[in-house]
């Protein structure tokens, strides 16, 4: 956050030098009733794509708002390209799973329903609110993708076959995969530039899923230790891993 | 989980074979009223020291219970010696820092009051109990021992100087201080045998309390890339990484 300005929004419309932007009514309301913000006061808007700008309000009324966008603060920079597959949980643990893995930096956030999935409806609209809520707060310049929850071979179908797949073991087993450090490093450099977690549900994939996906010539198996993992617990641990070897976190070049 | 028991608690008592152990009414209850279970079935039991005992329910009433050991179902063996320093957060979010510290396999949770820590109470009884359920669940062998809360400077005054203390920065700063895998890879070896993790509080550390804490000949300062993260995942996300690649999620030998 840059010039003291501490609210940042993230918006869907195009951002350049004195565009005016309407904010929708809950943003107009959070600005105004929450934050107690009125015009001239500045707000940090990302739309993903066109950097962080600095706007001002001009008007703001009980469910609308209008800014007026300065200038730049900070430019756009690509950013990992990482995906998280992940079986859904129950609600405090799915929102929780959403926030995390977007200030970690995950690019798309997609549900998949698996035999032992205990939950039959995902709230994706939730999930991005979630989303959207933790970039905001993250500092990001984007907002992860939401999917809509598919079912696991539709998954698997859908899957990039040049999108390395990396198949979290959480089950404590530790030993019979490598260690997720080890395999990524010994995988190809490809996993550097784009990778995919798949994070199966409480309980574990069922031993046919598991073979299934060990099939798959783009998967690689990775243990998480010998501990039984919480599955979003492995999901977070598994995307920070993969920053801090092989995505931002780093800071030397390789 | 041996022998298709699922249930498996903590206790402070020593266990060996045909021993009889006396559970505290919290646990009673838990079996009877919550899970149902009654005189002959069995329960997993570990203390932190023996290993994994089952056990088999004698006698249940509405706060008691007693369990006779059977035999030992998994040996005692070393684990990780991972400390965890951190400002105290708001209540959900302590509780969730020491779950995951827990499952991730923290062997100390300590509690650290700074300048900009808005907490001003931490109940420790609390942390201990969401580190013993964790534990419980996660299938470790351990619980992580909880300290009572200190100021930053007695922190430091008892900080072993063999231990090596990694300063998380959360800021989002990035490319300021290395990146936390390749400063763990860059350190000499002891921190691969014995490791503490300090984590500020939302906000981060003051300026001096970052001289003071740089300063010192046993602290190393460790980047989590370009994004902002809340006080608890930067605490997850170091442990994470950690433990890939300098602890007991390694599979192969260094």
């Amino acid at each position: 956050m840059k010039d003291g300005i501490e609210t940042r929004l993230y918006v869907r419309t195009p951002l350049s030098e004195a565009d005016a932007v309407e904010l929708d009514s809950a943003q107009a309301h959070y600005l105004r009733s929450v934050l107690r913000l009125g015009p001239g006061e500045g707000v940090a808007l990302f739309n993903g794509r066109d950097g962080e700008w600095l706007a001002r309000i001009e008007a703001i009324a009980k469910n609308r708002a209008t800014l007026r966008v300065e200038r730049r603060t900070r430019e756009q920079r690509p950013e990992p390209d990482l995906w998280l597959a992940f079986a859904p949980i129950k609600r405090a643990r799915i929102d929780f799973t959403a926030q995390k893995a977007t200030e970690l930096g995950a690019s798309l956030l997609w549900p998949v329903m698996t035999r032992r999935t205990m939950v039959d409806r995902v709230n994706t609209d939730r999930l991005a609110a979630n989303a959207v809520e933790a970039a905001e707060q993250s500092e990001r310049l984007t907002v992860p993708e939401v999917r809509e929850p598919v079912a696991l071979d539709r998954l698997i179908e859908a899957w990039p076959s040049d999108r390395p797949m990396v198949l979290c073991d959480e089950s404590g087993a530790g030993g019979s995969v490598p260690g997720i450090a080890e395999a990524l490093a010994a995988a190809g450099p490809t996993i550097r530039e784009r990778v995919g977690f798949v994070i199966g549900p409480e309980g574990g994939f069922a031993q046919e899923e598991l073979d299934r996906l060990r099939s798959l010539p783009f998967v690689t198996a990775v243990g998480l230790g010998p501990r039984l993992l919480r599955a979003d617990t492995a999901a977070l641990a598994a995307i920070a891993v993969w920053q801090a070897v092989a995505g931002d976190w780093r800071t030397s070049t390789h």
